[in-house]
């Protein structure tokens, strides 16, 4: 026992020039699941070594801090491109949203605020209005008035986003399929440790950049959140190869990328629970502590690059920003908590609907015409959208609008109260406001835009362009926020001697905000589908700048993830995860059945033996048939077949290539070679040939635990290491094994679903 | 094998009516180490008896309601009592130390400010002056001015102080000597799974909220932020005894305190980093979602009861509320820096002394005077604060007023800027300023304010009261800043044409804003101290309700982070958890040495075998002998001394308990009954008496790793997984035992300190 190798394996390293590192091994194949624990230890020699190396020459001192500040650099070189490329993103979608309605003469790149704004002849109330503004109907027709130029408009807006539309859907489905959707999933599913090859490439980069803005462009019914992180994503893990220490290992590289999802600066918060893994906890595993810091300093470079380019006009960092001046009243905790109950039906209701559609999309023939469908839905998001003006302009403007309370500059509709003192003044800064006639059209317009927005949203995320789902789920929960803060409104302005408004509304008072009501609208639908809890409210909070609302706000998200969980615990976001049947352990699911490990491991009851491997008495034939007969990713090392006790583990891969590198290099090598895991080569007799050694791919520290652990457990320790697999073993001998995959299968079937629908290794 | 036990552990105790739960097994000892594992599948087994049983009848329905909801419940009227008892401590202590200056005659329970706010003669700028405040030397000597009445206020000063010192000293001393300090290091541990018993009881409770008050109103260089974090602690501990739920499980009480010490608003994110040990780690790791989302409603209940009785006497609920209309340029990052660089010299130097003074403290004679040493620091406090008019002041007001910016209205000293117009008028709200006499004297006291502070608070924390660490640390870093804002807004004034300022600050333009400066500072010694990250920057956020400060505060934060890490990665409440020697797993520190197990584990070489069970030829006389003859937390028990495999492990205190329980109820059991931990009994002689099955105290599944597993996964696992010991074998073969101790012994033997110092199990 005290020769089965006590030596650390480094130093068995240089003892032995036979194991010296084997190309290869080590590496995974694509849509795998890598072994954290495997690839920290892999990080840690070479930090050891460099560290050791350190003081020899002034070369290898210098190395040494270039390996110490090359994360640095990677996460500022990540925080400046995905700052610039977001800035960039900004600015061409508004542009190319304002081509459908018309081009600006004076200078064809601004946009129609940036074309009005160089204008002098404008006013202030007027600014949206100017002569170097034309209209396609101007351009074309030569008169802006009249049905003959409302048709003229309505047929370019419809031209463009069809054209945009199907431009973006070709890019994608030509050079970069995997540039669809919102990324999230995927990269939820990248991090906790799975390999997707090119998921995060050049040209995957390249596509999303120019196709996001196409597809925002082109009025669907999406955002551009999502896939801003996706982005950031790609382009830390491009920088990422050019550092030594990031190229070759795996659990590293995921570090930069966590780092990047979160480097959009509003937003770093909300990346602790959102991209990373729904509640901080994947992070908190697998990742060190200085990469929360290192996330800390790639937001900075990011608000950095981001207030250069400026892209929201304003000097803030946020998309929304709103100062609200009235404070709230206890009463008004019901509408918000009914705004509440709303986000949490929407986001109940979303998840099923979209869920549903993606699953027929998948199984039917429908999935095959995938521009066609993007054409369909923009055609109609398109044609329904013009009409009315709360859905023909731009999401994030309408949520702005939504979120804003009226003030005396204010020239929305939604702003249009009647004065009491002066029946012709439109616009009036008097709190008294019983609602004007563009109130009671806009309340109309409103509702049409709310059923719009919610069929659209379900039918457009899950097309094959690049789509978020911050944005039409905020617009969704602004509307309805909005519309409920005005009829609260008009309650109060008409019954303000109801016994609830008596105290605190009084006639002439200015007591309900229906701008704040909008916002907490939106955050409840958007903490209904994405599930998200605190971090939200801190996103929030930055649009309010101040915590004066945290009660409202607090409530009303709570309440929509308590009517949300009731039907289902899932956020959209794990949703697609499990309808791909990507192999990702959910933190938040707890496991709450009284399955033994024994029950879960593999070989069953009914099935062959399991495939072990011997340490000291296989052949290379011998052990090439079990590799060549079993399609297993690893196999279990045992002392005899006898005693059963557990050694360690090989991996298949890593088998493989050892066996072909000594072909290759070791003489004498044959098929009746024998192969031994043990630290000395076992007693041959004299006319056999020259044996094989493998203790060097051989881990000698396999995760076991005992037949009688309880799942519950089990799942814990696979969430909490990030194990790929471990093996169950009882009184010390091996009984079986459990992979990730198993434990996937096995939860799918304890919540009576087809657990065949986790494909991935 | 197949018949070693395969049904689930719930049926078998159904089957076997000798394994009812014994009363006792499974409860832990003071000081000692929970294992969380072992929780977690206890109350999830209970979790499974409850819903079973819910369809039975309407009472068991109502039952489980009860049981799901009194999570609410605990947390609930944790946030009513704990919010209720931070206003409480807030008012008392605001009216205690205006004690030290005077008493307001027209109502003796009103504040100075509260005296003269009821009273109609003053004017806005002499709102601190009114007939109905009296100080003293007025009350007693009957005349305000002079030198006889400074002497009499600085007697009565230097009085007051003492006592409140004294009664304070007192109270901890003969009460709750548990109340003393912050508290935040012991609840760390606690929360990490170790029992103080008594912590956090209802006499810590009672005796902390009276002295927290008595040392702020004392003068002591502490605050309340800390301990308040412990009042909440034991409100969250106390009520979760009234629960079944939580009365029986360590581990769902700990999570009750977590949400607790979430409980304030302000810092319910401050929390996830730093009462929840450092960096979400541990907080992620051992408790379920339901907790975060649970401190989150919390914090909605305490705001609501903070709002209502509303200390801070504006209807915000933040300490410092500062709103800065300047916006800050590029250049001033040098300075911003700078005070970064201040902040990290500031947190290592004060970890070193304070550690070195309380290590002083501990191992000489001078520590066993508790009460004559918070005398003398009062006393020396008193007696050089009252002269300064900085020091003399509330802290909190200080800080106050060191964020606020110069305005129209301002009657601060630091506000005597000279007007260039008109020489005669003293405040102006011109923006072009040069300073005028009283800032320059202003400068002076801020100084002295300064390196008063530092000594103070070295000398303070650590001292057998209340103290928290918050307040002073902000309160150095605030006069820092505004020392530092100050000298470059005078740089900015007499030299605006050089090429640092030449852009961006004209001749009457007003460029710095000192608040702005002592904002950073305060955050960026914060940071120094405590080495938080991230939730720093937003607990400062709050403060200022904008994002606008972001890249300021953040760079500052950061530098402070990078500077004290250079002289050691340990933030002040580690070092103290160092000091005391409790087991705390710290999960920043990260393990980088190539330890193995084998290395670690006990037996040594040189030591004798381990001791363990035999699963089925002991009897009790052999096994009480083992167990008298060692004082080992638990034993492994194995198949037979010859084939050394590992079946499972046993506690102590549960062989124990098991056993004299055996002997009242269980007729025949003798000094040679055989023992046995298997399934079924083993066949002994006919004569031999009745054997004692000990299966239900048997731990199935023991955590195991090999020989060969490197230290760095072993130190992984514990923290991850709240391991209490762990088995080590080698091919199956049971080879050890590494308990939590030894891995805090080996590590400080790592890092060249006395191993010696970890004292508890």
């Amino acid at each position: 026992m005290s020769n089965g190798g006590g030596a650390p394996s480094s130093s068995t390293h240089l003892l032995d020039f036979l194991e010296e590192p084997i190309p290869g091994v080590g590496t995974y194949d694509d849509f795998h699941t890598i072994d954290w624990v495997r690839e920290k230890c892999k990080d840690r020699e070479r930090h050891r070594k460099i560290n050791s190396k350190k003081k020899e020459s002034a070369w290898e001192f210098t190395k040494s801090l270039y390996d110490a500040w090359s994360g640095w650099l990677v996460v500022t070189l990540t925080g400046l491109a995905s700052g610039a490329l977001a800035g960039l993103i900004d600015i061409a979608a508004d542009w190319m949203n304002d081509l459908k309605e018309g081009v600006c003469l004076s200078a064809m790149w601004f946009n129609h605020e940036q074309c009005c704004w160089t204008s002098n002849e404008t006013t202030f109330a007027e600014r949206d209005k100017c002569p170097q503004w034309k209209s396609w109907a101007e351009l074309i027709l030569g008169q802006a008035e009249g049905p003959g130029s409302y048709i003229m408009n309505y047929f370019m807006y419809i031209y463009w986003a069809l054209s945009f539309a199907f431009l973006a859907v070709c890019l994608v489905k030509v050079f970069a399929p995997y540039a669809c959707g919102s990324g999230i999933p995927e990269i939820k599913t990248i991090l906790s440790g799975f390999i997707i090859r090119g998921y995060l490439g050049k040209w995957t980069l390249m596509i999303k950049t120019i196709t996001l803005v196409l597809a925002v462009a082109s009025g669907l019914s999406l955002g551009k959140e999502g896939p801003l992180v996706h982005v950031a994503c790609c382009c830390g893990n491009i920088f990422s190869y050019l550092f030594p220490k990031y190229s070759k290992n795996e659990a590293k590289k995921r570090e930069v990328r966590r780092e990047e999802t979160d480097h959009r600066s509003g937003e770093f918060l909300f990346s602790l629970e959102e991209v990373r893994p729904e509640d901080a906890k994947t992070l908190i595993y697998y990742f060190p502590l200085k990469t929360l810091w290192r996330s800390f300093f790639a937001a900075l470079v990011a608000a950095f690059v981001l207030r250069s380019i400026n892209p929201f006009g304003n000097s803030r960092l946020v998309l929304f920003y709103v100062e609200y001046h009235t404070p709230w009243y206890l009463f008004e905790l019901i509408p918000f908590i009914l705004l509440g109950v709303f986000g949490g039906l929407w986001g109940a209701f979303f998840i099923r609907a979209n869920i549903a559609w993606c699953r027929r999309r998948k199984s039917t023939r429908f999935g095959k015409y995938p521009v066609l469908e993007v054409i369909l839905v923009a055609a109609i998001t398109a044609v329904v959208a013009f009409p009315n003006p709360y859905t023909r302009q731009n999401t994030s403007e309408l949520i702005k609008e939504l979120f804003t309370d009226c003030g005396p500059l204010e020239s929305s509709q939604l702003c249009q109260y009647r004065s009491q003192m002066n029946g012709s003044k439109a616009f009036t800064d008097n709190p008294n406001r019983p609602a004007g006639p563009g109130v009671y059209s806009a309340m109309w317009q409103l509702c049409l835009a709310l059923i719009f927005k919610i069929i659209m949203t379900i039918f457009t995320f899950g097309l094959k362009v690049p789509s978020g789902l911050f944005i039409p789920s905020m617009a969704i929960g602004a509307i309805a926020g909005r519309i409920v803060g005005i009829a609260v409104e008009q309650l109060a302005y008409y019954h303000h001697d109801w016994f609830l408004f008596k105290e605190w509304c009084e006639v002439g008072a200015d007591c309900i905000t229906p701008g704040l009501y909008a916002m907490v609208g939106a955050a409840a639908c958007l903490g209904g589908v994405t599930r998200m809890t605190v971090s939200l409210v801190v996103i929030v909070f930055e649009l309010t700048g101040g915590l004066e609302y945290i009660v409202p706000l607090m409530a009303a998200v709570m309440t929509s993830k308590w009517v949300g969980d009731a039907f289902g615990r899932e956020g959209i976001y794990e949703a697609h995860i499990r309808l791909n049947g990507y192999p990702f352990l959910d933190a938040k699911e707890e496991f709450t059945h009284t399955t033994l490990a024994r029950e879960v491991m593999r070989p069953r009851r009914s099935d062959p033996p399991l495939a072990v491997l011997t340490q000291d008495d296989l052949t290379v034939e011998e052990l090439q048939a079990v590799i060549n007969e079993t399609s297993y990713n690893g196999f279990p090392v045992i002392v005899s077949k006898e005693s059963q006790r557990l050694v360690g583990f090989a991996l298949r891969r890593d088998i493989t290539i050892a066996i072909e590198n000594a072909r290759r290099k070791q003489e004498g090598i044959m098929l009746n070679s024998r192969v031994y895991f043990t630290q000395h080569a076992p007693t041959l007799p004299a006319d056999s040939p020259r044996p094989l050694k493998l203790r060097s791919i051989l881990d000698m520290s396999p995760f076991t635990v005992t037949d009688h652990t309880p799942m519950e457990i089990v799942v814990d320790i696979f969430r909490k290491l990030g194990l790929r697999q471990c093996l169950v073993t009882h009184n010390g001998r091996l009984l079986g094994i459990i992979t990730k995959k198993d434990i996937l299968r096995h939860m799918a079937q304890m919540a009576n679903q087809d657990p065949e629908s986790i494909m991935f290794n």
